[in-house]
Order: C-alpha cells, then sequence, then structure tokens
C-alpha cells in the first residue's frame, strides 16, 4: 500500500532550512547566521484510526527510536506484526534527539500518509507532514532529494603559479579535484570571477587540502576555480540540483532581453534548493525579503509550490516567536504578505489553515513593537532594512509603516480564508493608513517622507513605491508619487536588483512597460555586457572593473548569484505576456498582452497545472491556454480562453 | 590560564537531561517521553571584553562550528593567534545542529570562564553556563564526567535452562557479557527481583545478542540477571556514578533504622545522576514532584546542590512554556515550590536570578488555567496527579489550589530576593486561601474535602497534609485536621513512600516524632524484611510474594529503586537530629534534637560548607558545628554554637 515517510508538519522543512543555513562559509571559516535558528520537536507521537481491509503484516521504520501501539498493545520496529481486517487504532511514539524523527510503515494493508495525524498543545489534530519523494524504507527524510550531474571546466590556464580553471559559468556543486599526489599541499581558492579566483588573499570561499590522491569539496557555487600546488589535477564538478521543469517562457526580438530572461531564469533555479536561498556563493541563507520576491519570479518561471511552501515555513520556524524573520522587520512582514500571495497563487488552503496560528504570532510581536502612534518600529535587536539605499531611518519608518498596512490587510484576507474574525486586522490597516497619511504625506513635496521624527522631510523611492504597489495610496497621491517620485530623476535612483523588482513593478502597475523595457536593457543589460552568467546582488552603473565585486567592505564579498535581481521573469510574464491571477489559485485569469517596444513576444506563463501561450506582434495574436478559467483582455474587450484551442487575432 | 568549557546559561543541563528521559526501554523497545522535550539553542554567540595583561597566544576549541572574532576580526578555531596586552572584545560565533554548542579558549593570558556572557532577547547579558570539570580542551561537555567501578556477581545458580546471577544489590551500570560463543543467542533478563529476572516473558528490560564473543550492554539498573543460551558466560558490571561524599549521616540503637537509612542514602545515590532520576530500571526520567522531594533528602544527604540545581533546569527547559512538568500540574508548582526551598538551602541567588524569567512564565501559564474562582484546573492534556491514591478529582481539586497558594507565596519570596514586585503573587495567595477556605474546608468533618463539585465531600490526607506543611490551615484548623484527618483511621492510607514523606513531614511538624519513628521501624521495615536493598516506588504491606512487584497492570512494572521514598533521610536528620536552616543558605540554623523512642542517635547535616554532628542519649548531648551561625535548641533554651568547638551536657 502506498505509504510515506512522515513527520511533524512543517519539521521536516525547518530541518531542511537549518542544514541550509548552517553552511555559510567565509574565508576558511564555519559561519553560523545571526538569528535564532530553533530546531524540531524531537520527540512525536503519530496517531491514526485506519479500516483495515484484509488481515495482514505491517514493518515500521523509525528515523529514531521508539515503538508503534496498536490497539493499546506495544511492538518494536523493523519487526514483522500481524493485523487483523478492521478498525484499529494506531499511535506511533517516536523520539529523535539529532535528527528529524520520523516514521514508515511498509505494508499491503496500511500505510504512513495524510490520515496520520499529531496534537497540538490544545489537543486539536494536526495533519502529520509528508513529502510524495519519501515512499520506500530506505527513503531517508533528512538527505533532500536532489539531481546530480558531471560537468567539466571548458578551459585552463597556467597563471601565477597555479592553474586556473573555468566552468563556462557560474554553478552549484561538490567539486571533486583528482589525480594528485597525496604529498602536495594543495590551495583551491573559488571564484565567482575569474579575479576573485586569482586572488588567494581575498577569495571568499577556498580551502587547503593534503594526504590523498583525490578529494570530494563541499557543495559550493563557483565559476572558476584556481589551483596552486598541482598542475596536474583533474577537476570536475558534480552538480547538485532540483529537477523542476521551467514551464514559463519568453522570447522576443531583442536578444538582449532573451539572454536576460535566461539568466535571470539560471540564477533563481541556482538559488531554488531544499528552500529558497539567496548568495549561493557566500552566505546561502533563506532571507524573507529575498524570497517574498523570489516567489513571485517562481511563479512565473514554473509555479513551483513546494520550494515556495518549504520556504515559507523554514522562514516561520517554530514558536516562540520572539526575533524577527532573519531579525528584518520587513522580512516578518514580507512573509505575511507572501503568504497571501502563495494563496493567490496556489490556492492551498490547507496549508493557510496550517500556518495560520504562526501567522498570528508574529503579528502579535510586532503589535508589541508599535509606538504611542500605532507605527511599528525597531527594538533592541531589530534590523530596519528596506533596501541598500540611504534612506533617513530616524525613529518610525514610513516604509515599514507601508509594509505593515499590507501585513494587516494580507492577515484581513487570510482570516477571511479560514472564516476567522478580522476585524482586529482591518481596524489595524484603515487606522494605520490615516496615521501614515497624517505624518508622513508630504504634500509639498507630493511624497511620502521617510521620517516625521527627523525633520529633514527626506524623500526616496522606496516608501512611495510600496504606497502604489500596496494600494496605500489614494488616486490623487499616486499621480502625485508618479510625477514627484517615480519621474523625478532628483530622487537617488534604486541600485539593488532587488528594490529594481518593486520598482518596475511599480511601474507596470501605472502602465509604464516602456520603462520596464528601458531598464531591463540597461540595467540588467549592464551586468550581462560585464561577462555576469548570474545576476548579481548589486550593480552600479557607475562603477568599473573588479569595483563591481566589492561589498560589505570586502572585495569580494558580493554575490554574482542573487535571486533577488530575477524580476525580469516575472515583469516580462506579468506585464507584456500580461498574465495574471483574479481569484485564488488562478482558478480564474486574465490575458492582456503588451507589445510596448517590442517587434514581437512570445511565450508562456504557468497556470495552475498547466499554462497559458501568448504570442503577439504588430500583425498577430495568439492566445492558448491549456486550461479552464482564463479570459483574454484585449483593446477593451473581452474574450473567454476556451482549454486547449487557440484565440487568434490578426492584427 | 584557567579555562572551561562555556555554552549558553542551562544548556548543558537540558542536553543531558534529554539524553536521560531518551533512555527508557520497555520489552525491547525504547520509549520516548510523553512531555514535550525541548532542545538546546542551536546557534549561539558568547561575549567578552577583556584586559590581557600580557602579548600572548590563543587557540579555540569549538564542539560545533563557527569563529571568533577578535577585535572585530574574524579567525577560526584551532589556530593559534596572537594577542597582544590590552584591552579587547572578544566574540565566539557557533553552531552546533546536533549536539551542545559550547567553546573553550586556551592560552597563557585568557580564559573561557564566567566572565564571558550571552545576550538575551532583550539585549541583556546573561553569563555562560560553565562546570567546574570540563577545564582541558579534550574536555567533552557532551560526557557527563561519572565515575566507573567495576563488580562481580556474588552468586551464579542453574535454574530454567540458564544462569541466574546475583550482584547482592541493585545496581546501575554497563553489563558486561564475556566468554562466550560468537554463534549462541543470547538472551539477557534483568531483574530487580529475582523473580523478574526469571520470569523472561514479563521482565521489562531484556536483550537478544547474536554474533560476538563478549559484549557491553546499554547502562541499565539491575541486581539479578538471567542468561539463557551461554552457561559459560563471565558477567560483570561496570557502575556509572556520581562520586559524591555523604557529609549527612545517621547511627542509632536500632538496626533496622541504621539499614532504612543506609538503604535511602543508596537509592538516593543511585538516583543522583545527570539529573535526579526516578526508577532507575524503567524509566529513569527526571519527574518533578518526586525531585521536588527528593532534593530535600540531598540536602539532609549530601548537600548537593549541583545535581538539585542540574534537575531544576532540566525539569524546567526552554522556552515557551506550553505544557505542564512532565504534564502534571502539581509538578509545574512543586517546581516554584523547590526552586524557593533550593535558595533557602544554599543561598544562591545568582541562579534564583538567572531562572526567574522561566519562573514567570510557568506561573503565567498557570494563570491561564484558572477558573472563575480563580483556582487551577485541569486543561485539555494537563495530569492531576497529586498521589496513586483514590482522590475525588471533580472539577477543582484542594491539594492542587494547596500547592497553588505555596507556589504564589514561593513567588513572592523569589520577588523579595530578587527585589523585583511581588503584588500580584501576594494578592494571588491571600484571595486564594480565602477562595479555598470558602469552597474547601467542611467545618462538620473538620477537613479540607477534595472537590466541592462532586458534592462527596470526600477527605483524604492529601490537601490536609499540604495545608499544613504549607501553613495555610490556620491553627484552629490545623487542629481539627490533626484530630479529624491525621489520626483518623478511617481515613484512606497513604500507600506510597512519596506521600509518606509528606505526611511524616506534616507529623514532624506538629511534633509527633513517634508516629515518625513507628512508621519508619514498620513501613520501611516492610520493605526491608522483604528483602529490598532498596526503596519502592510504592508498598502495600496487605499484600504478598511476587504481587509486590506488579504496577500500572504489569508483573513487574514496578520501580524497587524510587527516590521518592528515601524521605528517612530527612526526616530523621530535620526531626531527631533536628538540624534545620533559619536563614537562606543556612546561614544562620537551629539544631533541636530530639530523642524520642531512641536510646541514643548520631548522626550530622551538611550546613553550607561543614556541617554539624549531633549525639544524643538519655544521658549526654553533644553538638558541634564547624561552621558559624548555629543555635542549639535545649530545653527552651538557646546556645550559640562556637566553630569547631562541641558543645556537651551530661543529662
Amino acid at each position: 500500500m502506498k505509504s510515506y515517510w512522515i513527520w511533524n508538519w512543517g519539521d521536516w522543512e525547518v530541518f531542511h532550512t537549518n542544514l541550509v543555513n548552517s553552511r555559510r562559509e567565509q574565508y576558511g571559516m564555519d559561519y553560523p547566521p545571526f538569528w535564532k535558528m530553533y530546531d524540531v520537536d524531537r520527540n512525536v507521537t503519530f496517531f491514526a484510526e485506519k479500516e483495515i481491509a484484509a488481515d495482514g503484516e505491517l514493518k515500521m521504520y523509525l528515523n529514531g527510536k521508539g515503538y508503534i501501539k496498536i490497539d493499546g498493545i506495544m511492538y518494536p520496529d523493523r519487526k514483522m506484526i500481524k493485523v487483523k481486517k478492521g478498525k484499529h487504532s494506531f499511535q506511533i511514539h517516536l523520539m529523535n534527539l539529532k535528527g528529524l524523527p520520523s516514521a514508515y510503515i511498509e505494508s499491503e494493508v496500511i500505510g504512513t500518509d495524510g490520515e496520520w495525524f499529531t496534537l497540538d498543545s490544545m489537543g486539536k489534530r494536526v495533519q502529520v507532514g509528508f513529502d510524495e519523494r519519501y515512499t520506500a524504507p530506505e527513503s531517508d527524510p533528512e538527505k533532500f532529494p536532489f539531481s546530480y550531474e558531471t560537468v567539466f571546466p571548458v578551459s585552463a590556464e597556467n597563471r601565477n603559479g597555479g592553474v586556473l580553471y573555468d566552468f563556462g559559468k557560474e554553478l552549484f556543486g561538490f567539486l571533486y579535484v583528482e589525480n594528485v599526489d597525496p604529498k602536495c599541499k594543495i590551495h583551491i581558492s573559488y571564484g565567482e570571477s575569474r579575479e576573485e579566483a586569482l586572488d588567494t588573499d581575498f577569495s571568499v570561499v577556498r580551502e587547503d587540502v593534503f594526504g590523498k590522491s583525490a578529494y570530494r569539496l563541499r557543495q559550493r557555487a563557483f565559476r572558476y576555480i584556481f589551483i596552486t600546488g598541482s598542475e596536474k589535477a583533474r577537476l570536475l564538478a558534480e552538480l547538485e540540483y532540483q529537477k523542476i521543469e521551467n514551464i514559463g517562457s519568453f522570447r522576443c526580438d531583442n536578444e538582449d532581453i532573451n539572454k536576460i530572461w535566461d539568466m535571470c531564469a539560471y540564477t533563481l533555479k541556482l538559488n531554488m534548493r531544499e528552500v529558497l536561498t539567496e548568495a549561493v556563493k557566500r552566505d546561502r541563507w533563506l532571507w524573507g525579503g529575498d524570497a517574498y520576491q523570489a516567489f513571485r519570479f517562481i511563479k512565473y518561471l514554473c509555479a513551483d509550490k513546494e520550494t515556495t511552501r518549504r520556504s515559507l515555513i523554514g522562514l516561520r520556524s517554530k514558536e516562540p516567536f520572539c526575533e524577527h524573520i532573519n531579525t528584518i522587520t520587513d522580512y516578518s512582514l514580507f512573509w505575511v504578505i507572501g503568504l497571501l500571495e502563495y494563496y493567490e497563487n496556489y490556492g492551498d488552503a490547507d496549508f493557510i489553515r496550517a500556518i495560520y496560528p504562526r501567522a498570528v504570532t508574529l503579528m502579535n510581536f510586532c503589535k508589541e513593537r508599535e509606538d504611542e502612534n500605532g507605527f511599528i518600529r525597531a527594538r533592541s535587536g531589530d534590523w530596519i532594512f528596506i533596501d541598500w539605499s540611504d534612506i533617513d531611518k530616524t525613529g518610525a519608518l514610513c516604509a515599514e509603516q507601508m509594509l505593515y498596512i499590507a501585513a494587516n490587510k494580507a492577515m484581513c484576507e487570510i482570516c477571511g480564508i479560514l472564516g476567522k474574525d478580522k476585524t482586529e486586522y482591518s481596524e489595524k490597516a484603515v487606522k494605520l493608513t490615516e496615521s501614515v497619511n497624517d505624518f508622513f504625506w508630504n504634500s509639498e513635496k507630493g511624497a511620502y517622507i521617510d521620517s516625521f521624527e527627523s525633520g529633514k522631510n527626506n524623500v526616496t523611492r522606496h516608501a512611495n513605491i510600496f504606497a502604489i504597489l500596496y494600494d496605500i495610496a489614494d488616486k490623487k497621491q499616486r499621480g502625485e508619487i508618479v510625477k514627484h517620485v517615480l519621474y523625478n530623476d532628483g530622487i537617488t535612483k534604486i541600485t539593488t536588483p532587488y528594490f529594481k523588482g518593486y520598482e518596475l513593478d511599480a511601474m507596470g502597475k501605472i502602465g509604464d512597460t516602456d520603462y520596464i523595457y528601458d531598464m531591463i536593457t540597461s540595467y540588467w543589460k549592464g551586468m550581462l555586457d560585464l561577462g555576469a552568467t548570474t545576476v548579481w546582488e548589486e550593480y552600479n552603473p557607475e562603477i568599473s572593473g573588479a569595483a563591481h565585486y566589492a561589498m560589505y567592505g570586502d572585495k569580494y564579498q558580493k554575490s554574482l548569484c542573487h535571486a533577488w535581481g530575477a524580476s525580469p521573469i516575472y515583469l516580462l510574464g506579468r506585464y507584456f505576456l500580461g498574465v495574471y491571477g483574479t481569484d485564488r489559485g488562478y482558478k480564474a485569469f486574465k490575458v492582456c498582452p503588451t507589445l510596448g517596444r517590442f517587434k514581437f513576444i512570445e511565450g508562456a506563463v504557468p497556470v495552475r497545472d498547466g499554462k497559458v501561450y501568448v504570442y503577439l506582434s504588430a500583425k498577430r495574436l495568439c492566445v492558448r491556454s491549456d486550461v479552464e478559467g482564463g479570459v483574454l483582455l484585449w483593446k477593451g474587450k473581452e474574450y473567454k480562453l476556451p482549454c486547449g484551442e487557440s484565440v487568434e487575432f490578426n492584427l
């Protein structure tokens, strides 16, 4: 009978998130996260009441130690147990002090599956967690089911008394160094850039090995490898990745944009691991804000609900919530907003129901951080991030209040989905919007200011972009913001692909697709021209050379593979192919294509378990959806999209 | 320089408590605890600011992975690092996903010690934890520093097709089975009793081994071993124990009582492990109520503050407190009362200060369980234990309210020690006392009833004993209770040594030392006469034979080595030798000896870092204290006890 390894709901995700977050290294040292890591429950009990169709046998496997109780009688693991036809009650009691407590039953007549449950502290049933890919006794839930593939360097050259290998593009996996003399002390410098690999004093990831004729090194990200100590070494890399099909696609007449789309897709894929990581070379940590945006990119690239869901659990982790996600105020708020977007994208109410209590404790934690005006503020240990930009962060920050409004609105929706009382959140959202307008709206400047407490009346793009994205500015304000902020060159430019994503989303929202086109063909193109194979953490067109690789005061600390920069996937799918959901889980969706500066665009956007294909040129429009529920919007008219049939217009 | 392994305060204790609680086995199966096990923090940062006296070097060792930052610069572990004379700031960042994150610095100029701190969620400094016994790089904080000793069986006899070995008394350690044929399938049955070892179908602890010529089996408790499958096996046991000197002692003219004192001391010692365990054969778990009483016995036997302190931490474990200790309401309350008694016994205000926040969250949890009358009640998942006895547990239970009053009073004292506001607790204690008298005091019966909701007006000893012990009954009520409950044979007798402890403490308190004497020489003597080498979990004089070993519906589930039965150590020291503290940490103490039915008594009670010796017969009294602060009470007069000098009276 079909059976899965089962665990406490959410704990498999927490377990793997911890592994991911524990692998950062820097200059040969391990570098633990600075936020609190929660762990899985150490002892668990799984319950089931099952009707067994025929007499049979079962054998239980445990990752941990414990026993199974059938109708009140204890039996050990790994022994064949007879069970009679009829109704039985099962309890698996299990503990594991070092790993993930999990259990599996092998039998013709009963399985461990979604009918098993645990009991929460109120005695309420909670469905166990399981994953479709752990279905055999020998499956190991502590091992993430990655795919593997071997690749070789594309070139090698002797340099600086060593050999520099180039794998052609950034990759992630295990480096093998073979065919070396065990007596040789070998130094390996990893580089996302050629310069980094060659700079043995400053390359962020490096290792010295000795004593063997072949090495399999830790999983790491790199494009270049520089080796000293052995000229005849044979190198290869075993890539480690999730095999996930790209359902979304995009092609157009502009080859640069095609390359940028591919680069963004590749960047995103490299970071879509156990959870959505960031900076595959450097920290490879799970970051709340980065993930929030990447969830949208994932939706448009491959609609990989699972990586998104795992990341949402991993970010929020366990109780008590006594520190912001990654210690960052905005990241906690994005998590709540992202939870609603997850529902809107995938329609998964079961997940929302299961994680809802953790959303409530997060919001309660935020409430404790409100000041006398109801504004959320930093308390000791909180990090107000928003962006790497020159924002006036004195006192209550406008951009945070925008997110706090959006989070309260998201909680309203979530309560609505679950049939829970939303009064607290709706009242808060209304009151907070009023207060934000009272304290932060500057009529003279036609914009929201960063801080009212400093008296500087500084305006940055950030809060104003959020005001548009989360529908906080009213129509009049929106017009002012567009004029005085978005199109105002006097306002400091955004330099992170992260915030470019929000900015361009706002531009799409106000209908300026040309702005998006221009930014992709300049800002992203700038990285491409500098030889990027993946999108960078930050890009400043005004600097040059190896200075591009520096950040945080270090020569090569900048991540050259940052998922947060992959927004073109979303922007091109959302605003040019024009596909977006209008009911939960894309039950209904619209297609509203825009050609803009393109000669033609062609591509697909994932929708539910299918996709919608769009072709648009000056002469022809063709839309084909392989799922129900689509509506084409074209020149002010609506056309229902019949499932599997093309709708075509000669223009 | 003197240096210790350091860890997050309390985590070493939690780590070892989890190990202890994870070792229960039954009928060949591992048996996890049914309460929530919290784990240590997975990532930690240790801080220090130190003035270094001279240029020098240091090397850091980690149990886990991470780095040290000195004046902002990162260095790896296990590498020599130079440090200059002068003031420096140190940070050790460290994580360990499977064990106890801990660090050690080896250096002539700086050490890891009590000057290091962590930061709590409010940014407040918390001293790190460390233990005097981990002072070298190779010390392993995950390994508890036990002592070991080899012992051999005292006899062996062929029985039932196997060999029965007797080690002469209950012991705890690793059994070695040597000199056997690897082809032999060997079955080993452990027994606290001879009957249990021989009953291979029902012995609680057992193991089947095969394939080796010698085995070292898991650490277990046993007196008898029955082996089938190899007649020529050589057996020995490697005892595992804490080397703790008995400072307290007791000798008298009654040899039975001398033997009982020894048996109690031995029972207690067998259970004084990483933490205070209970039932060394069976569960060997840390139980709150059992430990609470045992803490007093420990105080009078060896004043081992450390085992007590570790147990208090292990019981309370980490946040959030979302379940009673061992799920038992009374055990949570005893923990708070025990915390104060720990302070009264050892005067360790630092510990009280460190654990205080966890006491507050425990009390808050209790508060959430109050009903409209302010009585603490069971909510889903709570276990109202009190005793294995026929108590009417309908609705709010009187005995629990007694403990709740005592816990609130203890919190008052604790707040007083720390200079914190105690209003909440003092008001609660007063109000609750009134309500208890209103609802539970039955003037007709002259006693507190178990439950007012059932209408049965059932009286048991339990609540009434607590009312005396915790000074809840007023003088008049106390008189009534003594008459109508304590000396009333119509009230169900206590059958657990656990509650006998409370009962006899109450008897001591009302001055009836003869009752204590009679009970020790009948109840405890009963076990002794049945061949006990350690005190049992329960003893009912009215049954006979192997029926004594049955409990929980199983033939041998009763623990024959239960620390909760060691109260004679306390009772003899407290009420006959007559020693008790009158100021925190026995800064001041009194000695008020009582001969009672004895011809002579002689013994010692630990006081601070010394002890007080007492000899009393009809002819002579001699008291000698080797610490300051003692006062002898004799025939209504007080005599100061000069340090190190005997005070003698010929009577």
